[in-house]
């Protein structure tokens, strides 16, 4: 292993997992980084066996991870980050547990189960000076970036209203109720605290929304509901949104909309134009104009700017996918590591997303929990 | 002109109109109805214009709603419908005025300037047993009573969220303020009435959504913007729905959203998959499903129901567009008068909407207006 | 009728004909033209019925097309131009009397059954100076002319290759045995002439493929097939082209393309860049370039040229199709018999197809099925 | 290390290499393989700073392929196959060398440089009992092996027509006299062979079709030509194809279509319906068919066979890509070392492209260039 690689220890991602081996291979993709150990389950005979399939010394998986931070913590050649693919019931302690330990950390979305949770880790990632970084995958798709860059240089003009749509069908069975793992931990309170659906996806639809239109939700008005018979979280969420005080927004979520897919869908209109971007062809962006042709960029093509050209890998025409836009987020993740640390600049050089961000995701959906049915309320 | 012809008069639809030359089109696309009088314009000397360029003979033309209305009630040979092409303020008065004088009408909507007019125009409508329709264009369109037809008869189970978008964006900046008569009226409550883009195609929108779905809105929580400094109207509407008290609903729409054009998108989900149909490609219909391909229906194909296959003029592969739509309920207006009349079925073996449609939008409007930002009020 | 209106008569057209039904749509779309005579069947019974059914005064409707055509000149409010709906056999002889007797001529396509014919009519054209236009249809899609405008203005360099797709299925089981009159004719060489296929709709292709390219085919090799065993002529056509002796091009029809609809597809690739257009969604042209972003041009959009904004009837975003496009073409015939007949330009200042395009149509047609399978040869 | 993990050697990949870091990307993307070892450049020390990049140990860096096959044979936990991504002019040497000093071989296609250094290189393979595959591409993407195996299982009925086009923009200027190494070797007989388009992206769209059709191609019409003054092999070629003798197809494909990225499109119609895929946007697969709806198949759906589904990492709705499809192919060769050797069936329980499908390209390119404007000839 040459000494530009980053070492990455995982905890979750055994067996079963969906997201743990996106994660693995995101992060390896690039030859950058390398999974060298893991808690990737409470059982520690599952653990070694992930360890297995990850392809790494099963000596370096444990049960605890606990146990397995104080290891790696231990060894000169030991982990240097942590990547955590749990429920997010684990989220806050196993991320506190390693930025306490002296570890980065990059975490999936939601930050943690509660917003007191999140302010509490906002507190930790201050005080041990450690990187924390949220794997919001969207954020990753270097069409999204280029979004967002063409926003802040205000090719649309001012914004004037964002919908966002994240629309899949997975749930619309109680699926919870078979042998489908996915769905139980989603479905109980909990593992996936007080949000269901606007929980899981309802928050990488809020996050990708500012993230693109560089405006901050103020205030909404959250319809949420549980579609599904006897389900005890919400499976469907439609929330009226007010950025910046005044620009109006939509937000639409739904595990049950029978048929769809995995379908995020951002469009930010300005005074100009409007963009839109959508994760079932995520290697175009469209560009509507009040007095001009529609414009469709495509990932890769040297017309683009820096923050949507630079993630590119391959040529354009050749489709990057899921993986590469989690892998986008390692690479930057681990670059801040190599130098953001060196410099004291941590994430500032980057996009990936903060705890600053994993603070307002949790506001979000414990401000739309709460206030579910009641109008307006302030975020 | 054969027996088999139906007469029309229109009103409105002058020099300048846009939405007059697609009535007239529309009406004797199918050689079924012919223009033979109107009163095209307040100033008789416009109207006149307006019958040369629409080829009808001079006479018949009149500056009068009211004059042309008693002229062709002399005739033997005189008009059987009216169809109103006005701006909003003038459908109740001139309907009224038609339907007293014995005539059928077709009104462009919405069916009234206010909510009060049309509750009395309904009471017209019944009392003098003449037949009223109203033009929502996109009832007109093959595939959405295709897709009415399918969700009623339960092919998707039964119906759980409606998604229903109507987006444009000319009127991004304030034209009406420019020589644009189109945006002048549509901007001036006095001619529109109480909604801007909520009664302009807000309504359109609206009417789709219960026209597929077969539910009504019982709950409504409206968000109703001026977006462009110093218009008077809305010129963005979200809205939360309710159907049936039980079915969540969200309905965007805008005439603010720079570089649309002219989207009503349709997505209607049930239990077992989701119907999509979008304006920008109406000869498609797409049926996502839970557990089996995705389906796409095209225009005219023989595998379609008699709801969807019946309005084709064309082979499959042939596009139809908004003219034919609009024919299509002229088409079967004009069937109404030849066979409904005598049967005294009126509309009813037909899918063209009626008055009490029109109250419902114009409920609608009202509701939406009145309790703009003030969250969840009945319907 | 006011003055203004062109006045039509039709050859062919009875009951079961799906074309002229559209020619006669077409043809008064507008509002210009009014079909007043035909001899829409040889039986005279049924073809008084189809003149009821077109809204026309059935002593003018005749069996025999010559009586008709007499009949007419004899008139002083007599039809000024005929369009001929009839199969292709019929259409060189019914072109020939109308021109003889002093009518304008508008009709569908091919021009004849034989090159010889074409070339016997051309010089009937000339000699009796009347009007004679084709309703290649395609050439009425305002962004088929669109896209022809910006070729000829040079926006994509140099053309290099061109590539014409006009696909279909409905032939691809033997329905010409079946009770399918559109097939029986079509499979029919007596009636469709030398091609199937390839004089049905490849012809369309190549004619589209020179309109737009602004090059002429001069060389080809083909590659006819008959799929469908027994039948007498082609149904898939596959030809490699050569334009103005050096562009490279390739054109692929076919009626056995199970599942396909009606997809005429043209792309024209240039130095800087290409274009795309596809009936299935007329109402886009997409421009993809060398070195910035994919264009797409909508319908009816303010930034067209006059070539493709012109044709408009309707705002952008609302769909026009079929039958508007080759109403296209019949208003800018009927303004040539307006305005073009008293200039002397005859249809010099439109882009209606002419016996010369009509010419080259069927020698195409002539010289693929003489050479096919037999390598390259002059055109 | 595990012990389950393949280990691989690369020739080619160094310093400015685009399909280098593709192929080690999907090598290592599933984590059953590494690269450990290389020849990645003939200069040794680029070749090592090339093996830093890639994350190895640069002692097993050489400048010299046959140095580097003889020090991994020799070592205990040397490299099991050997992935050469060379250009065309060296797969032959490279590939006999490493066959024949023990090692499995996956290549980049094409195969060789010529047919007869295919041919010669079959009787290698065959001599020495190891493994060689070819990496296809497109063959490792999910819905093009589904296609494959539906049109296998007759869902289409026999298959009636093939028309298949990769087209790509970017050699439309003279681009290999600029600094740009991909283009320089490409349009170099000396590197590339005897095909330019048809070497670097026919053998593809060829492969491909014979990959899904199931059709071996028997007869073919070439028309090859150079569009870029000055460039000595072909950059556009479009090809009559002639399949099992009797099924008509047609090849297009170009390097000079300007705007154009990376478009491989297969058609294969049957007689009840067609097929469509495109790489454009992969994770589709359009089932056009002659009596009901046209069906589209997602990647990752349940409803999919298992050719189709098995190679899915993600859920449906999360879209993989062009290094996905490489690493399909990838998986599935260390499968087979892994289990095919000790079973002794080689690749013949993968969809793995083998050398007598490299034959099969060579014989395609050298027939086509060879017999280029001549008509039909034999395959």
């Amino acid at each position: 292993m040459s000494d530009g690689v980053i070492r990455m220890a995982m905890v979750g991602g055994g067996p079963g997992s969906f997201i743990g081996p996106v994660h693995r291979m995101a992060a390896e993709l690039d030859g950058r980084i390398r999974l060298v150990a893991g808690a990737f389950s409470r059982d520690e005979g599952r653990s070694r066996t992930a360890a297995e399939g990850y392809g790494i010394d099963p000596s370096r998986a444990h049960g605890d991870y606990r146990r397995m931070l104080a290891a790696e913590a231990a060894r000169p050649d030991g982990a240097q980050f942590v990547a955590i693919v749990t429920p997010n019931h684990l989220h806050f302690p196993v991320a506190k547990a390693a930025l306490e330990a002296g570890f980065h950390v990059l975490s999936d979305k939601p930050a943690t189960a509660t917003l007191e949770e999140a302010e509490s880790l906002a507190r930790v990632v201050a005080a041990t000076g450690r990187l924390y970084g949220l794997t919001y995958t969207y954020t990753g798709y270097a069409l999204v970036r280029e979004a967002r860059a063409l926003v802040r240089r205000g090719d649309l003009g001012a914004v004037r209203k964002v919908v966002v749509e994240y629309s899949q069908g997975w749930m619309s069975d109680a699926v919870e109720k078979t042998d489908n793992v996915q769905a139980a931990w989603r479905a109980d309170p909990a593992r996936s605290g007080l949000g269901g659906c606007i929980g899981d996806i309802g928050v990488h639809a809020f996050n990708a929304a500012e993230f693109v239109s560089g405006l901050a939700v103020t205030r909404l008005n959250a319809d949420l509901n549980s579609v599904v018979p006897g389900r005890r979280l919400d499976d469907d969420c439609n929330i009226l949104l007010r950025f910046n005080d005044t620009v109006p927004g939509v937000l639409v979520a739904s595990q049950v909309a029978a048929g769809d897919r995995n379908g995020l869908r951002l469009r930010v209109y300005g005074e100009k134009g409007g963009l839109d971007w959508c994760h079932e062809r995520p290697d175009v962006l469209t560009l509507n104009w009040l007095d001009r042709p529609t414009q469709t960029l495509h990932a890769a093509a040297p017309y683009l700017g820096p923050a949507g050209r630079g993630p590119a890998r391959l040529p354009t025409g050749h489709p990057e996918g899921f993986i590469e836009a989690f892998a986008n987020i390692y690479r930057d993740f681990a670059g801040a590591i190599s130098h953001g640390c060196l410099t004291g600049g941590g994430l500032s050089g980057t996009v990936v997303p903060t705890i600053q961000d994993g603070v307002r995701g949790m506001a979000f959906v414990a401000r739309a929990v709460a206030a579910n049915g009641t109008g307006w309320v302030d975020l």
